[in-house]
């Protein structure tokens, strides 16, 4: 539900707003819309064509009933759910439950009426083997989730949890709290869901994990936390409609991608801030980091040549990060674009009561009220010290608003994967690193590059170590 | 209580470890010796002349005594700690207190033995507000952590706990619930908690925020959730006397610095990623992106010269942010130095059950060593596509060896602001904002910066904005 739409200004990125070396010009900016329109267009032909399947899940309603209709066959009361995946599998349901759930379920205090969300995404044993000292397992769920279905971690923790769950349950039982979330055919997690009886729910096979939180990745997460799922894709949906536009400045997420890709390679800005002015948002800003940095960074282009390219995105968090990070982004280097992320009408506030001293001049505003002068301020001295900025505005963070924020970076990022001439969809990079693990933890295939490593290992000298 | 020290590898930023390319020769980094050597004495002439206090903190077990003390002056039975503070005031406490207490503390699950810390550091009223609805005043105690006693955030937020606790108690129970932790002398803090009788602690007036976590910014938090606080100084205190050795390779924190300055110099190695192996150090990285980007980002250097400098730095987990970031570390521009920090033996851990299918070779293994093996696959992949790391060892995760990593990047945030030739202890960038955040909220003598904002605004063209 919603009357006013999230607006992006973007005035303080162009010269007008910051002058000509911290802002584009107008004429820089139009000579973009060409190679805009492209991008839209190609966005859109892969869409209708089946290559790109995440511009279509916000009007996919259909998992909203297949979502449902998991809730009801899993037991009707439960204290705990547990999020096992790892990356795009783990980090929009966490942006989806701090936005979207209250502050209490995060601190665990108070009643509730929804279980408790879990998202231990990490093969780091030390909260995982702390909760299932204390986790009742008649009343938890583990949601399993991975599109490929070989996350190593992801395989790991399930296997931990299937025993924990064996060990306390029959099998009968066990089957009703095990759901996998993963690609619709192919896989060893469909496989096995398949051969358990586990509930399961879809990934279409054209959507990346990244780019995944408006299927049932998030969406079974956000119900089970209580959120309203309709209105989340509905905002998306929303938004969707918006990004359709191949006019570049009619379109916000081809404004915000334009932007800074401009702002990349005609101004040499390579960092990009993601800095909302709002707790709530602080897992958003790591979800946005993911997908900006796993998208964009790419050592080919799509002419296939070698470019070792993309911008570096970094998390930030009003008006905390003032007192962090703002002091590099005031005086380092002009290498960034900061988004500033505002909420106008907070879901809470409190009132500062009146004192003598020196602080008596804050008596009778607000907290959100402070923070929000605090952004202001910020945004104004970097500007005038020309520095550009954009700001992102939310009148207040609901389901349909989060959803239409979401969509917006997801857009943004696909049209900025055009810009830059790369392909947003893959992710080459990580399987070395990948490799090289399951050699050294023995698995078969991987003997050589085990003793690879250990060969190079051997020839490291050792005279590089400070002890 | 320790025996093996926290090591320093840095083979994988040598030129024989990564090629010449991603790597320093020898001779590069033994051509910074004599610099290293100045800026070691350098940093021991200030803190001979009082004008460092960081340095000293570790081996001032008075300040042990004074913190006990406050403790005890507090009301015995304790649920729940404020921490108001902001920054320098808040990362430190934080880093502490996830690293060192258990996982059920932060989420909130399970019996306690010690009462319960929250950081509520931000403006941003949402988590104070559901806080202050449940906890309760007489079982609660509230830290007001603020150096000068002005940090806006910090005295709204004590203004709002003090008209909740005077709600609910007689002053004299008020009294013992409210510690300030600010300047020995001076401030609107000091001022206040001697007129009204609480509890107050020092931190030393030539020990800046961001280095102040060994003082009782960082002790009191610590003692309350529980952790070993002689330990905790003693390993710092070791880790000060490794750092005082003037020949760059034999002293860690001269190692870190010189590389990672280097590196940025010679091979254009602006971004500094901390990775941790481990979920308890998460805030840890942050601690450390604050330390690294406020002291090294800087508009004019030592000579006075406008330089506008600074790594930037960025935080990150492993294994998770194989599955977020590190695309963008193996293939982007190489442009960044990754630390990765170890720890060898964790606090707790979990076996993989034995299994058929995809997942087998897992059997037997733990989630540990899995962690390990990813870690150590990352590392050597990156190695061998030339992109260059740093690798620190922890033994294990306890308050000694805790103390002696927050030490080391202390000291190497020094060294490295002393061969950049800036000032690393200042932070005269965030005060435009500041002001102009004071105009907007109508403090006495802003009054002008509210006006030339608002004319600010009303010039700017209303076309850049998508809505």
């Amino acid at each position: 539900m919603n009357d006013s739409p999230i607006t992006v200004d973007y005035a303080l990125a162009m010269a007008e707003g910051v002058g000509p070396l911290g802002g584009l010009r107008d004429e820089e900016l139009d000579a973009e819309r060409p190679a805009f329109e492209r991008a839209a267009k190609h966005v859109a032909a892969q869409t209708s064509d089946g290559t790109l399947g995440f511009w279509n899940l916000p009007a996919d309603t259909e998992q909203l009933r297949q979502v449902r209709d998991v809730r009801l066959a899993l037991p009707e009361r439960l204290h705990d759910v547990l999020v096992l995946g790892i990356g795009g599998s783990s980090l929009g349901g966490r942006a989806i439950y701090q936005a979207l759930s209250g502050p209490l379920e995060l601190v665990g205090i108070g009643k509730r009426t929804h279980p408790r969300l879990h998202f231990p995404d990490n093969a780091d044993p030390w909260m995982l083997a702390a909760l299932l000292d204390v986790l009742t397992p008649a009343a938890t769920v583990v949601l399993v989730v991975s599109k490929s279905g070989g996350t190593i971690e992801t395989a790991a923790q399930l296997l931990v949890l299937k025993h924990w769950l064996q060990s306390a349950l029959p099998e009968s039982e066990v089957q009703k709290r095990i759901v996998a979330i993963t690609d619709p055919k192919q896989g060893s997690l469909r496989e096995e869901a398949v051969a358990q009886g586990w509930p399961t729910l879809s990934v279409p096979s054209n959507v990346g994990g990244r780019f995944s939180l408006l299927s049932p990745v998030g969406l079974l997460p956000a119900l089970l936390a209580g959120a309203d799922i309709d209105d989340l894709l509905q905002g998306a949906h929303a938004m969707a409609q918006r990004c359709t536009v191949t006019e570049l400045r009619n379109n916000p997420a081809g404004v915000l991608a334009a932007v800074h890709v401009l702002q990349h390679r005609l101004r040499g800005r390579a960092i990009n801030v993601m800095m909302p002015y709002c707790d709530q948002l602080r897992p958003f800003a790591a979800w946005y980091v993911q997908l900006w940095a796993e998208s964009l960074g790419k050592r080919v282009n799509r002419a296939g040549e070698v470019v070792e390219q993309g911008p570096t995105p970094i998390a930030a968090v009003g008006a905390t990060d003032q007192h962090a990070q703002m002091q590099l982004f005031m005086e380092g280097p002009r290498d960034k674009v900061v988004t500033f992320v505002r909420v106008q009408t907070p879901s809470r506030d409190l009132v500062i009561p009146e004192s003598k001293g020196a602080a008596a001049y804050l008596g009778g505003t607000t907290l959100h009220a402070l923070l929000e002068a605090e952004r202001e301020g910020t945004t104004e001295a970097l500007a005038m010290d020309g520095r550009p900025s954009l700001t992102v505005s939310l009148p207040r963070l609901d389901a349909w608003h989060l959803g239409a924020l979401f969509f917006l970076y997801e857009a943004a990022t696909a049209f900025a994967g055009e810009l830059y001439g790369i392909n947003a969809f893959d992710q080459p990079g990580v399987e070395l690193g990948k490799r090289l693990a399951y050699g050294l933890l023995g698995r078969e295939g991987f003997e050589r590059t085990a003793q690879e490593i250990r060969t190079r290992e051997a020839k490291r000298p050792k005279r590089y170590t400070v002890r």
